[in-house]
């Protein structure tokens, strides 16, 4: 039998053309061969959601016509709005996310994942996550706009009024960075419901229950928080070095793949200096130190900044909380959990891995049976 | 790099003291190194699920604080309930179950997996399904009854009266047995959304999601429609030679780990004769015809029949609808799904597996992107 390799580190589960994340050199490539640097600058949200899906950007008329598409799969239907409704309004945005959008799936026989499935998903999660966000505020949620694009629609349905365009903007680049990741947990989570023959819906609620994890989806949140404890650029050196000698982890470093600086990291970094100046100082000399922190204390561990630290700066800049962090990243990622799904579909199988066991072996009956 | 492992089959994802299937002797391990047949004639699904999560089968004392905890558990709280009561009444029962338990669990910060949470998640399911069964039908649904075990509170609130007992003893067997099973896809799906260090909902609605597959939980319900178009045992040679000739797949024949027959199946097989003895004569001919074919079209192969077959039989013995068989596999499987959560605590690390890039390199800038 094979070695037990914990977190399956180096197993490769699959074979993918969505994305590849090249540790090695700080690389992350999205479908068709692009390099992430060379998207963004050119690439809205809805265009990398097409190259994800289909292998190419789409031209003008296809653009268009997957904006129309996305703009009437915006709104909830009848059992996702009444469950929407039903849900306690202070539940955690993940929280109401996974159930409203397993009730806004739901179907009357399964159903095999198809493409248009993918592109409603997808519509529907800014509706949901500026639903749960104004319901938490005792606000009634606002519909969706058809002329919005995808980044803004969030931040109208957020706020009810029309967001300023560079608030879009720096949404729409973030949402682009984090579409895809490779077999990230929850990524590779929607691939083993896919596995069994499920419906897309379900490949996507497995997804979300997967994302909400701290280790994963809620590191952004955790950076945030962090930043929120420093509190200013003067007090990164005594709070880390604090910290550090409460052995507690540092909110942002780290990464199971890059063994360089997080390339999505980079650019969240440069779009920070100019979006939120006050948090980028406080961000930049909390990373200077923590990197110094980490490499003094682990000098064999790359300890590079991840795209959690910068997300968390840029999102803030945004006028996003916190405590939606997580759902805006699931936002993102729910192309890249449907683009797998669908690829997955060409050579479907059950994806069910051996296990070591380490109870006690049989044999003799127990002495517990043996005394019933 | 390591090599590319389809399915995963082979590769060691976790150690587990939960349950073993011992593929190679036929043989299905529950904790505590007890086989299942020593189980079955003794323990009550009750005994089984404390037996999982605790390690050892309860005295009495322990057995009636554990049934009492989930009497109090069984009741749907207000954000369920309207959850429950604002989906299409027609949906498919396993989307009802997937959301209803989403909007149960949901909670208002992220909580670590405790044994305490396990046990009102196992105990809400027959509410669930009952009520999901009732609303198809049209009917209001029935409240659970604190003086009936977990099987027959399940056949009480799909009927709205106290089951038969021989009805409530096989679907008590029929829950011990499918309790737990390895790193079966759903299990795995449970621990890959734990890994992240997610909530216990989150897991169990992640294994939901993934049993509903017809290559898992669905294939339970696959087995009973074939044995519908089958009808009698006269036409079992005809409709299985005339499938085979048509290349279909025989439902409830082979298994990715055993290579003998299934001993979840012979024990079930042993059961349908006297619950079910009609069902059984068309089920045991199908059985015979469809080895013997199988068997000379893939003399390589172990071709024995799996648990979905004769589980088919014994869950029509207790007057379930097939509509609603992988909702009571979920009904037992749960907790299996949530010991393996509390056991992964132990050592909690991500499982993020690597994949394989097989699309373009970049190096040169892509000719669509020069183009814009």
């Amino acid at each position: 039998m094979a070695e037990f390799s914990p977190g399956l580190e180096g197993v490769v589960a699959a074979e993918t053309a969505v994305s590849e994340v090249d540790g090695a050199n700080g690389r992350l490539i999205y479908r068709g061969g692009y390099l992430i640097e060379d998207l963004v600058p050119i690439a809205s949200y809805e265009e990398v959601a097409y190259l994800l899906w289909h292998g190419e950007l789409p031209n003008e008329r296809q653009l268009d016509a997957l904006r129309q598409q996305m703009a009437a799969a915006r709104n909830l239907n009848q059992s996702a709005r009444g469950t929407l409704m039903a849900i306690d309004p202070q539940t955690d945005p993940m929280d109401v996310l996974r159930t409203v959008v397993s009730a806004q799936g739901a179907t009357r026989s399964l159903t095999k994942p198809t493409l248009e499935e993918a592109v409603a998903l997808t519509a529907v999660f800014p509706t949901i996550v500026g639903a749960a966000y104004r319901r938490r505020q005792g606000k009634e949620p606002v519909e969706p706009r058809p002329d919005l694009g995808h980044a803004a629609n969030l931040l109208w349905m957020m706020e009810g009024q029309e967001p300023q365009s560079d608030k879009a903007h720096w949404l729409d680049a973030y949402l682009v960075l984090l579409a895809d990741h490779g077999l990230n947990a929850s990524t590779f989570a929607a691939r083993v419901v896919a596995s069994t023959g499920s419906d897309l819906t379900s490949c996507v609620v497995g997804a979300i229950a997967a994302l909400k994890g701290p280790a994963h989806g809620g590191a952004t949140f955790a950076a945030r928080s962090m930043l929120d404890k420093i509190g200013s650029a003067d007090n990164a050196e005594k709070w880390l070095s604090d910290a550090h000698a409460r052995h507690e982890r540092f909110s942002g470093f780290g990464h199971r793949v890059y063994r360089t600086y997080d390339p999505r990291a980079k650019i969240l970094r440069a779009m920070a200096k100019t979006a939120s100046p006050d948090l980028y100082k406080t961000a930049a000399r909390t990373e200077e130190v923590a990197l110094k922190i980490l490499h003094e204390a682990h000098p064999e561990r790359p300890n590079a900044t991840n795209v959690d630290f910068w997300a968390s700066v840029v999102l803030t800049a945004t006028g996003i909380p916190k405590e939606l962090f997580t759902c805006v990243f699931a936002t993102s990622r729910v192309v890249g959990w449907t683009a797998h799904v669908l690829e997955s579909l060409a050579d479907l199988r059950i994806i069910r891995p051996a296990s070591r066991w380490i109870g006690p072996e049989p044999g003799k009956k127990p002495a517990q049976l043996a005394e019933r």
